[in-house]
């Protein structure tokens, strides 16, 4: 038998914890065996002195064996999944689900709701009139039967231990720990049964990981836990220092996701999307199969209605608008150079679109809409961005938070970054 | 203002926190505002990141302004007093307190009860019979004016942040930090009002530390503490791997300091008092008085009776002895070359003079007497240490621990330590 101390000591003196300790401290803590200060003390320990590949991979583990695990291997077809670590104005899930889904993998997307300057899929399918992201499992297996497709709320069933555990994180200071933040990301994905797995881990301004080292150490460490625990997982690393396509928000990126299931929408969204079915098809051994293709034949909008429909939505009704909008101009002409995705998304936040607390509402309307994107000419005066809210009282924290969000340049010779900037396979 | 997550952040990332972030963590720490998760996640931050000079004696500070401060200003006298990080046998401040009285310098010593191997003051005190160690602080400061030596509980008012971080301390693996542990003694030190203190820093087996470096690093943060509150600190380091004199538990600790002060005793008990009776005078600026001549002429005797009797014990009255005795014979002739301090502690805590959790009793007649000491000839059969308890079923786990506690050796050239190992001052 084990006691909390002894595992704070060990890992406080950089020793490696085994894995009867692991699933001990895991089992204890979700008990409330071990108490928040004793886990605090281990989080800030894991922190500040690491944990080894197997360490990593047996704390996952514990954190799956806390709840339920989910499976799907009585379905007719396989199953992949995709995970964003979090950007502003990522809607990616919302095309690619069907997308994947009519190129024949079933996809079985638990999603979640937003905090701070990220938005959350839920939060951004919640303002589809009608629509509603609780369902049971045998409802989510029934649609990915039927459908192929399922985007709905984690139930509290799945990984209980990294629930009680994020909470701690979060007030602790012990967020930032790779090996914490892949086991809390990876034991979810686990749980959830998926065959294949594929990672989005963004990088820039507007993402959690600012630098590419840190996302690269992250990528390969989720790719580790995914393949130790038979998932297959790979990882493409993206950039997040430009928000993606031209909105941020709920219903306008809804607009715009589906602006790209018929054949349109913003070059950025439709290459990523792309980028990530490849992915995922490969991973459930589909390659054979061109995502473009299905796009453009329209079977992946099919699927889209479909989902929707299947979980109460209706996909023709007119989406949501916020009642005032702000033009924010171009103070200048020449080339947009830059485009912060931090202050977007912090923009969008301050406009109603994302919350601060998790009990708050979200305004479905509000947002940010821009009308370049770095590497477009500008005229002065032109409107530059388009604030969405229906609160006129939160432009101005909206617009400061836009203060020095963007450059024109006048004479400008712009290089265009790649979107995808890495890829990580096991 | 400040927050606890902002304030764990920046000594997890390794920087030094403000002199306002500081005096703000330990005051909402006191006062609830700052859960027990923070404090521990950001005890361990200090624990692997350490802390500067500055930012241990403004922590220190902190704790001290969390509660009353005592001022001894108003005396007729100097006053000094003496602090050991404990060790086994340890009976020092019995002899010292009244000594240092009678050479002219008041002795103002708060003190604790022991718990796990080393043993405490007032536990020792306690067996004399009528002997009370609960004083008000006018009760204090009137017999520190007549008899000029008070041994007596600390009361609750002094650095309670100090008595709410050490409960944490205990239980999430946050004991062993420097900056912590120097704190956490000189903040009730200092707020006990002493113009001098001498600090002894015990090293080896039977000690907390256990090396003589993290002993002086111990020792140099102490004084600098001291130091910079203006107390005269000075600390002498001194071994703790074999136990001081021939006595380790409550009354028979007793006897052997009442033997010093007769002018008989232990060497090194003798020894130690008087280097440390010399290292108090020479704080309190009376090095003109030498204190082995107040011993000799039997006046330290005399302020030990009146500092017994004004506490209400009787320093005449015979002492408590334990109902069970056994011997522990030499298994073979020849010099005992080592006697472990810790073995020693243990057997004694668990014939019964210690306790395991702080709400236990002690008896007063338990404890271990070694008949010879390192260096001393010994002949098998003889009695190597005498164990008493009332509780026979006790003396199996202290022979247990005992195990391998000493070793005598046929043809050994046998070298004595000094008991003094160095001395740190400002």
């Amino acid at each position: 038998m084990h006691d909390a101390v002894e595992v704070i000591l060990a890992k406080r003196d950089g020793h490696g914890l085994s894995d009867s300790q692991i699933d001990w401290v895991v089992d204890a803590y979700t008990k409330g065996d071990v108490a928040d200060e004793q886990m605090s003390a281990l989080a800030m320990a894991i922190l500040l002195n690491g944990m080894d590949r197997r360490e990593i991979s047996r704390w996952t583990a514990a954190m799956i064996a806390s709840g339920e695990r989910m499976d799907f291997g009585a379905l007719s077809c396989p199953t992949a999944d995709k995970h964003s670590t979090g950007g502003v104005g990522d809607k990616i899930t919302l095309p690619l689900a069907p997308l994947v889904a009519a190129c024949g993998v079933a996809v079985p997307q638990l999603s979640g709701r937003g905090l701070g300057h990220t938005g959350g899929t839920l939060d951004k399918l919640e303002s589809i009139p009608g629509w509603r992201a609780a369902l049971s499992n045998d409802e989510m297996m029934a649609q990915l039967e039927s459908v192929g497709a399922v985007i709905c709320a984690a139930g509290d069933g799945l990984a209980p231990a990294d629930k009680k555990l994020y909470a701690l994180r979060d007030v602790t200071g012990t967020v930032e720990a790779i090996p914490l933040i892949a086991s809390s990301i990876m034991s979810k994905k686990i749980a959830e049964g998926t065959g294949a797995l594929v990672l989005d881990v963004k990088v820039g301004s507007g993402a959690f990981m600012k630098d590419l080292g840190r996302a690269q150490e992250l990528a390969e460490t989720m790719v580790a836990l995914g393949t130790d625990a038979g998932v297959h997982t790979v990882a493409l690393l993206t950039d997040m220092s430009t928000p993606l396509g031209h909105t941020a928000g709920n219903a306008c990126e809804v607009a715009e996701s589906v602006d790209v299931l018929a054949g349109g929408g913003p070059a950025d969204v439709v290459e990523l999307t792309l980028a990530l079915a490849r992915e995922m098809l490969a991973g459930a051994g589909r390659s054979d199969v061109d995502p473009a293709e299905v796009l453009a034949s329209g079977r992946a909008m099919d699927a889209w209605k479909e989902m929707i429909r299947a979980q109460g939505g209706d996909p023709d009704a007119p989406l949501p608008t916020a009642r005032h909008t702000h033009d924010l101009v171009a103070p200048a002409s020449g080339t947009l150079t830059r485009l912060d995705a931090m202050a977007v998304g912090m923009a969008a936040w301050r406009l109603g679109a994302g919350r601060a607390r998790k009990e708050d509402p979200v305004q479905a309307g509000a947002g940010v809409v821009w009308h370049a994107r770095p590497g477009d000419a500008v005229t002065e005066g032109q409107p530059l961005l388009t604030l969405h809210t229906d609160d006129e009282a939160r432009f101005e924290r909206a617009l400061a938070s836009l203060d020095g969000g963007f450059d024109i340049e006048s004479e400008a010779a712009y290089e265009a970054t790649p979107l995808v900037l890495g890829r990580v396979a096991p």
